[in-house]
Order: structure tokens, then C-alpha cells, then sequence
């Protein structure tokens, strides 16, 4: 195999582990919200496409998934037990069996600064199938070839493998001074983003080709703008836009230094619906079995500000830990960040143009 | 597969896991040792006993390996690293070829409650293999049917699947008051253990008996008693005597309670070299191979006090842990081993009438 793609150690940022108030653990229902709106589709998707005859799955065989990007939170187990069991119900009804001896592995995959310790010790002693951790960048192969039968992947391909190096450059027409992340409004920006997205994409959908038998679904769940709608107007947007406010207040407090928030920039990425399928129908290697666009069901209860920090602080505390060093900034910035939030709450919702959209999108390996 | 087989959670005491002074990482060299000592057997033993074309393994195949009790220091590494370097030597060989095309995936397996993330924080960015953890009781089924090529299991085998029921039952002639492992000087006591043993045995060969091919190979490194010696004729015996000892001091001083001390057992036996070998005959799924006895080179430096109170509470503090409960008596408790080792070393090793003696047994899979 090739030594120098397990070399490349792309940044990483893992989510808030443990169980403590800050924990991913404690805040993943929004993104379970998308898991479970998706099970319907995921079960007709791979009850339609999925051909075990042709994979050369038997009675016997074992059948081998992987979720990327799977985090600490209960819902990678939710996404994999969706599957398994649907699965199963193919399996028996083409062999025509009550009782299925097919055996499950699935491989459970984030970078290895993740909480796997949590992630092992919270899976269901009840699980019907063999559980493994596998640490590294998705971004690089990370398992033999044609190996696997599903591919997961759920609100995770929007991390991108770096922050784009021209929008840190105060002398390139990119910089991305006073914003921390891509609003949409600066063309150079936009197109620095754009490109890391479709670099990262490339690597991995490359490595995917590799690992996944021809005739295996690939299952991805992403957030998307809509066409032509900048990130500044979508709800996720509006949240980046507000953070990165707050920084430039704790800045002129004292608290952090202005050249420290300009030098900032979420490793983050939300593409249009056309322009991720653009980079998919490039692929040759995998072909676009069924789509679906729509909203998280979670996306219109009324979350009171605690909420909306809470879910940000355990997706993006590592993000910024790294980038400001010290914990206690850290945390008295995110603070900070929660009662502004409070006293601005009605003001940000109402600036929201679009809410965030979902695709669930199934591929098969060609 | 049989859901029943992963239900059972058998008792499970991990080597400390980070790489603070206490660490498993930090006080792993001795172990370190053994694995060194055995290159040259492994290397011979594969070369000689692995037959890939048997095994179907050709250019473009995986090569599957597992490492059962991995724990967290460097040992696993290294052991692995053995057994892929001869393998790829070997296909090399066969497939008369410069360049191995061989994939290897590696599984690292260890119970739940081990440190994984330093395991993978820890993993060679430069290794050449697909990496992967498995959180479980070797004492279970942990793989697919017929999906390993290789097991390795490294000084892990001695521990129990849990202290053997009757030796804490005060009406049982097997109580084991007074002592805190399995002497060899009560009968009874020594029946108890052995019998868990055994049992534990034949849970570990049946699970291998399903998850490695026909053809594979188990390579196994255990700490023995030599025939007819009882353990505390043995260093490691003597060290468990002495700990003993510093217990019911502690609980003269009221620290701890006598009961809970007498109700203390650990969780390890050291079968004698006919003893192991009879119940490896009795598996009529594998057949032995080669076979070396031999003392670790490292038995004969001499280590000071605090090297000998490291390694074992690196090794042993979660089992008195979970007994003790509170981490201020286990910490004190060490801490007056510690210093009551440093004043009879002399004493504990001139004890000693015997080494600790490993064996090295390379199996196969019928």
C-alpha cells in the first residue's frame, strides 16, 4: 500500500468527548434529528440498490460497514443499527430464511484525537454485530482494498481537511479579515473554500474507491446551501457570523488580540446542492443511486440560546482551543458567546433567511 | 451469530492507560523484553509454519492480524511490526517479486475500559498497515467467521475472566483467606484457579477456532510455573505475597477493613508448562507447531524497588481499584509497598527460587 497517505496528518478537531456538560454526547440530538429523518430513506435506498448476489454476499458471509467521521454521540450507533437491520431483512428474504447467519463487522472511524474510549464504552452490549475502532483522517485510505459493503457518513464531510492557506495571507486578495468562515460575500474567499472542499472531496472519494466492492452504497448525509443562497443567510451561517463578533469584542476587551481573530478561520464548508453533485458526476468511480433534500424535523423547535451554545461549543471548542491555546480563553470566550447569544437570540433567528438543509444522497461503487 | 457470546461482560482491569508516572506506557520495557526475546522464534516459526498459498493469500490480498490484549505501551507495536516484516518477506519469496502488494489490517483488541486513545495517539504515522481497535474480552468471540490470518497474544492469557467464585466464600474449603493469589500451597484454592483456567481456555480457543482460517496461525506468549513449582517459589508470586503482606498492615493501621482484604483476589493464574500443554491437546482444532521455553533476558538486571512497585502497579492498580474503591486508599497502598519494597528487596529476591519462565507456542488452525 501506499506509505505516504497514512503519512499525511491532516488537521483535525475532534468533538468535545466524555459525558460532561459540554460534551458532544450531551449535545447531539440536533444531528440525531437528521439520522432519524433519514431511516426511511436509507432503508428503500438499500433495499432497492443494494444487490448482495452480485457483492457475493451468502448465508455465511460477513458484511462490512463503515461509519466516518462517527464522533462519540449515540448517533453512529442509531445510523448503523438502521442498516443492520435492514440489511438482515434483504438478506433473509433473498435467502428465504427466518433466522439470518450473516455476521456484521463495522468499523467505526474518526480522526485519533477522537473520544474513542467514550465511544467504546457507551456501544450496546446488546449489538449483533463486531465492533472496531478505526483512528485517522477520512481524507486517506484507511481500511483494504475493496473491503467494504456500506460506506456511512453523516454531518461530517463539511469538515475540511484544512483551512484554506490564501485566506490567512493579509497579502492575498482571499483574506479573510474580520469573518471566520465563508459568508459567502467575498468572491476570493468563496473560490479559496470552494477549491479546499473540492481537493478534500477528491482524496475522499479516492480512497473510498479503493475500499468499497464494486456494487457496495456509499450513504452520505451532508448540509448544503441552497443554490446560489450565500452560508451569511443560513442559520449555521448566521451562528458563524455572530461567534466570530464575539471574538473581535473579546479582542477589544484585552482578552485575545485582533491579529489573533483575523488569523482565524473555521475549517468548515457547506457546498450548494449543484455544485456537490458537479463534483460527483465527475467521479467516475461511483454513480448517484438516489437524493434527498430536506430540513432536520429538530430545525423548528423553538431552542432557547443555552441550546444553540451548547451544540456549538461541543462541535467547535477544539477548533478554536488549538487555534487560541489556552482552556481558560477557551472557555470564558464561549461564555461570553452563550450570554450574548441570550440577549440576542430573537434577533439572530429573525435575521435567518433559509434554514439549513440536508441531502441524503446514495451512491454506488461502479 | 450468537448475541449471547458478546452479552457476557467478564470482569476487566486494564493496565493504567494515559503515559503519566504510573502509566502501563511508562513501566512497560519488562514486557518489552519478552516480545524482543521472541523475534527470532516468530520470525522462524512463520517462515517455516505459513503457508499463504493454502491460506489463498495472493498479491492483492489483506493479510488479517490481531493483537489480543494489547493493552497501551509500545510492545504491541513492535510484536506486530515482527510479524508483518516476516510475512511480507515471505510473499515476497513466494510471489518472486521486489515490491510486497500485500494489504495488512491489524486489529488491536483490548477490553472496553482500556486506553485506546493512547493507543492510537501512540500509532506510528510512518506504520504500514490499516490500523484498527477492538474493545472486548479475548474470553469472547471479537472477529468475523474464518477472518484472521494471524493471532498474537502477548502476556495477556494469565488474566482470569474473573476470580473463581469459591475461594471468597468463607464456608468453601477453597477459601483463600490470608492470601491474595493462588500460592500453590492450598489445594483447593489451587484446584479453583485452575479450573478457571481451563475454563477460560477453552472460551479463548473456541472463539479463535471460529475467527481464524484453516491454515492460520496463533502465536502466544504466557508466563508458566515451571512443573511441580508452586507460584510463590516464583518471583511474581513472592511480589503478590509481599503485596499481600502490606495489605493486612494496612488494614492492622485501619486503613482498609481485614474482610476486605481476605475477600481480595487476584484475578491472574500462571498455569505450569504440562498443564497448558495438556489443554492445548485437548482442542482438537489446533495442532502445536514449535515451542520454546525460555526466561526473559531482562530477568537478571538488577531493578531497584521502585522499578518492581511501577511495573506492578501499572499493571495491577484497576484490580484493586475496583475492589478498594476509593483512589486515595489505592494510592497509599501503593506508596507503602513502595517504600516497604525498597526496605527487603534483598530479602523478596533472595526468596526467589525460581525465574519467571515464558513460553513462546506457535499454533494452527487445523
Amino acid at each position: 500500500m501506499a506509505t505516504e497517505e497514512i503519512n499525511i496528518l491532516p488537521e483535525s478537531y475532534p468533538m468535545v468527548g466524555g459525558d460532561g456538560p459540554y460534551s458532544y454526547a450531551k449535545h447531539s440530538t440536533f444531528s440525531g434529528g437528521i439520522v432519524d429523518a433519514t431511516k426511511g430513506m436509507v432503508f428503500a435506498g438499500i433495499a432497492e440498490k443494494l444487490d448482495l448476489k452480485s457483492l457475493g454476499v451468502y448465508s455465511s458471509s460477513t458484511f462490512q460497514i463503515a461509519d466516518l467521521g462517527c464522533s462519540i454521540g449515540p448517533n453512529a450507533f442509531t445510523a448503523v443499527q438502521n442498516i443492520i437491520e435492514t440489511v438482515e431483512q434483504k438478506h433473509l428474504e433473498a435467502e428465504n430464511q427466518n433466522h439470518s447467519t450473516l455476521e456484521f463487522q463495522v468499523f467505526f472511524n474518526d480522526h485519533s484525537n477522537n473520544d474513542f474510549n467514550t465511544l467504546f464504552k457507551t456501544l450496546s452490549p446488546d449489538r449483533k454485530y463486531f465492533a472496531s475502532g478505526v483512528p485517522g483522517s477520512f481524507h486517506n485510505r484507511l481500511f483494504p482494498k475493496s473491503s467494504l459493503h456500506i460506506v456511512h457518513s453523516s454531518t461530517a464531510l463539511h469538515w475540511l481537511s484544512k483551512v484554506p492557506k490564501e485566506i490567512t495571507d493579509s497579502k492575498s486578495p482571499a483574506w479573510n479579515k474580520g469573518s471566520i468562515h465563508c459568508t459567502g460575500f467575498v468572491k476570493e474567499v468563496a473560490t479559496a473554500y470552494s477549491a479546499q472542499f473540492s481537493n478534500d472531496f477528491e482524496s475522499f472519494f479516492n480512497a473510498r474507491a479503493e475500499e468499497i466492492v464494486p456494487g457496495g452504497l456509499m450513504l452520505i448525509l451532508i448540509a448544503i446551501r441552497p443554490d446560489g443562497i450565500p452560508m451569511s443567510k443560513n442559520l449555521e451561517g448566521i451562528h458563524y457570523d455572530f461567534l466570530g463578533s464575539c471574538l473581535y469584542d473579546l479582542a477589544k476587551m484585552g482578552l485575545i488580540s485582533e491579529e489573533k481573530v483575523d488569523s482565524f478561520n473555521l475549517p468548515i464548508y457547506y457546498p450548494s446542492l449543484e455544485e456537490f453533485e458537479t463534483l460527483i458526476k465527475r467521479d467516475a468511480n461511483f454513480s448517484i443511486e438516489r437524493k434527498n433534500v430536506f430540513t432536520n424535523p429538530l430545525m423548528h423547535k423553538a431552542y432557547c440560546a443555552e441550546f444553540w451554545a451548547g451544540l456549538l461549543r461541543a462541535a467547535l471548542e477544539s477548533v478554536f482551543q488549538q487555534h487560541f491555546g489556552s482552556p481558560h480563553v477557551v472557555d470564558q470566550m464561549f461564555k461570553y458567546y452563550s450570554r450574548e447569544l441570550e440577549q440576542n437570540i430573537s434577533f439572530i433567528m429573525e435575521g435567518k433567511t433559509h434554514d439549513r438543509i440536508e441531502l441524503c444522497i446514495i451512491l454506488k461503487r461502479n
